[in-house]
């Protein structure tokens, strides 16, 4: 027996009376007292989330034990692990450095618990920025020809590594369908989001001729629907008549890395679980 | 057997292990299901607070029973009740009318569960527009002599008319240490609130003369202490310098009614816990 | 010569140097000190624009015929007013309340300087509510046969009531061309908007269904192109996986109501301006 | 005469009539074309603030003295500047990196004109970030005996490297009152607030026994009243009871270096001006 420590467990499933109830049964049966409880069943999907955190003497296998054994009698998906973990993260960048730039220093700051294993890039232009943080990182140009072996790179990566997260931090080119796939649920994107959206090239130039009032930027899980895939954070910002172009893509950049930042953050704490078409965030 | 139907429990006591378990195991037993479950452990001082909201077939007198045997055993507070039934609410008032206007137009659009049985002011003023919503309107002059008077009539009608719910709506006056014992954790004030925070008479000429770039407002449970009970909801506006002390005042109030709106059904949706000097909100 | 009171001067016109130079001294011949002055050159459309406050001992005609001579010279369009002098105004509204109560409300607050003179809708049951604030209220059925008609009646109501401004407050029916071709500039509409933008039936189910974590509103001048008129003012609030399409469609609303007060306000305040496709605001 | 280019140029003195169209006209004099005109009379101080930016083909020199020549009639003080041109400025420091590196970022990213001589702070640990953006960094140890001797570093360094702002990105410590008077006017500090505010230590312990909704951040010119020189910036983000104090400190120190980057852009586009106890920021 060690000291106790925090763990978290999250699980899903679909709804049946009396969930809550056995879940946490299984938390108290090994000793543990729960000091986070978020819940929400969903009526749409009729799909049933929670997330605990679980302070406890038992050791996470211990816990893992308990909670699989009943997962096995509710057909549930489920997952345990050490509160604050820093989660294994691969991020693909290109030349923009905002996203990437916020990401590092956050993580530096003990504010996102991520364990950063690699940078990967098309472009060779933030080598210096993730040297000054200590990150591997490499690059490849990208084209037709060279894309799909880029591509098994990042797989080899995600596999060699034990990644468990792929953060797209304004890497500018679309993923192919199969990628999409093997990283489902666990690779999440940033993007400028207007109201209205605008669809086609040079979004802050359509915006600003439209005059307009708000910026502001989405994150989302990766799917084969380019940037329609489930919203896990979105962020807004003001602006008005009188800023150029310019001056909104930086709004709109500021925006992207406060957003992504959260989404990554929500991811590492083990908050979002995929609900259909749609995330559930439980704070 | 009825149809079934949400009911709604809250719950709070010191903390001990296995207490969700527990409480979601009394609304399992009489056939409860879980539809929102949300809960706080406070390490400030180790109180436990949970909401539950279950669909069920039982009726509320029976999940009452069930949670009120569990209660006895853990030393708790406890309440059951009707989803979305409304709260029986005072409302006070003087001349403002922003406030009270807000909140009886979002009682008619059916966004407030809360049943306005009486507004009671120490001006005529408002009257008419408590006569437009058809809830029945009192006043009284209020002075030094007259106040022990007003605050019996207060005491009086909360009840006879078994009133759940105060809500100062811009009520000007300050109440007595007594009626603030008495309505102790159901009587709720809102006031306007600045970064800093302005001492004195004529804070929007202050607010104004030191230029400050947001006004808020706060709304919070009324204690001995003035304006320094437990916070509920919080919200600001961006001002600027070329504002007048009249365009503040109304951004200021604009800001009034929503947050107190928001404060208010917190309250009546059974979110809102007190946590010693804090409140604690279950969203 | 008269006390001296606060005027206003609006002008548009293609830019050249000296206009600002041009514009105040005609403000200055008559005697006039400038309270406020605000200007924007258009880089995409080369146009001017310019909003002065004017203290002044002399009439507004006199104001007026000053400035009207320049603009003669200048090709430009210019507005002379008395400042805080109330539009007056036509609200089309159907059978949600919400934008129509705040507008009116805050008409009354004396925090909109407008003059309600009508309100017309397709359906009675807002007729308690305007009739409450004591403003003429007509309504009339409004189907495939009697559209022409009832626009008939809003272009004779525009007419013989020198209506200034109209405001489309939740009057959920669409303008023929030829109607919003006649109130080119001076008609307001308000929608809900959301990123991503949705299509089609029920927006709020289908945010709902994508799980978006804002909900806003676009206030903007009514063209042909249905919703894609000149934006005004936008605002949003967060909402989360957990409410339902009803408290997304509340918070929605609520946004709506202030996102056109708002824009109701910078219209009467005579700040805002058409630049080809967007509207700039000299707030 | 060479290429156009932009000029910005600000100006403040007692109100008088004619004032917008005297300024005005000295520009037109030396043949600019105004592309931003702002102006603001305050009504508490009859101080009249303008700032407006040219397009020329005459040298700054040229439009300064055009400039200068008016500012003797009317005893104002004004500033001639080429838009754009990098402010050189010194950053005070102590052990936080986050204002720092946001400030050195965004400078780099080429949205802060300003330009960075020195670092100098009271800890080396702040050394390798600003090595890594190729910025000199001194740091030297304050107590009671060295105090004076620092503050002497700093004002030989504001002197020999002509620097034009001083920003306390979180230097913790208070500066003296001389300093403060050396400085007025060109220094910036940034600190939290909260509503209410809090006297004395661990501020956001306090926040989180109160359970407040709202953290924010201050930007403001330096004054000899700690904390209380006139508000240039100010932001807010949402909290709740569930955050720790560790998590409202991040909370809160993001804010503070989006608040600081706000209002050293502004300064550094010379649009901030002093009117008695507060700013008026003409955006």
């Amino acid at each position: 027996m060690s000291e106790p420590h925090e763990l978290v467990v999250t699980w899903t499933s679909a709804d049946r009376p009396g969930l809550v109830h056995a879940v946490t049964g299984a938390c108290a049966h090994v000793g543990g007292n729960l000091t986070e409880c978020q819940q929400f069943t969903s009526t749409d999907t009729g799909n049933f989330f929670i997330r605990l955190q679980v302070e406890s003497v038992s050791s996470r296998a211990d816990l893992e034990s308990a909670v699989s054994e009943l997962a096995g009698k509710y057909d549930a998906t489920f997952h345990v692990d050490v509160l604050g973990r820093p989660v294994r993260t691969l991020i693909l960048a290109s030349k923009a450095p905002h996203c990437l730039s916020h990401l590092l220093f956050n993580r530096d700051a003990g504010r996102l618990p991520i364990d950063v294993v690699q940078v990967m890039a098309n472009h060779p232009d933030l080598a210096d920025l993730v040297a000054f943080y200590e990150v591997p990182f490499r690059w490849q140009k990208v084209n037709r020809e060279s894309k799909a072996s880029f591509e098994q790179e990042v797989l080899h990566t995600v596999s060699d590594l034990d990644v468990e997260l792929v953060v797209l931090a304004r890497y500018m080119q679309i993923l192919s369908p199969e990628l999409c796939e093997q990283l489902s649920g666990r690779c999440i994107n940033i993007h400028h989001s207007f109201l209205p959206g605008f669809k086609g090239a040079n979004p802050y130039r359509q915006a600003h001729s439209r005059g307009v009032k708000l910026i502001g930027a989405t994150a989302h899980f990766v799917t084969v629907d380019l940037d329609e895939g489930p919203i896990i954070e979105q962020r807004v910002q003001r602006v008005d008549h009188s800023q150029t172009v310019a001056q909104l893509t930086a709004v709109g950049q500021d925006t992207e890395s406060a957003t992504l930042d959260e989404a990554v953050r929500l991811f590492a704490e083990h908050r979002t679980f995929l609900d259909g078409r749609r995330t559930v965030v439980l704070r």
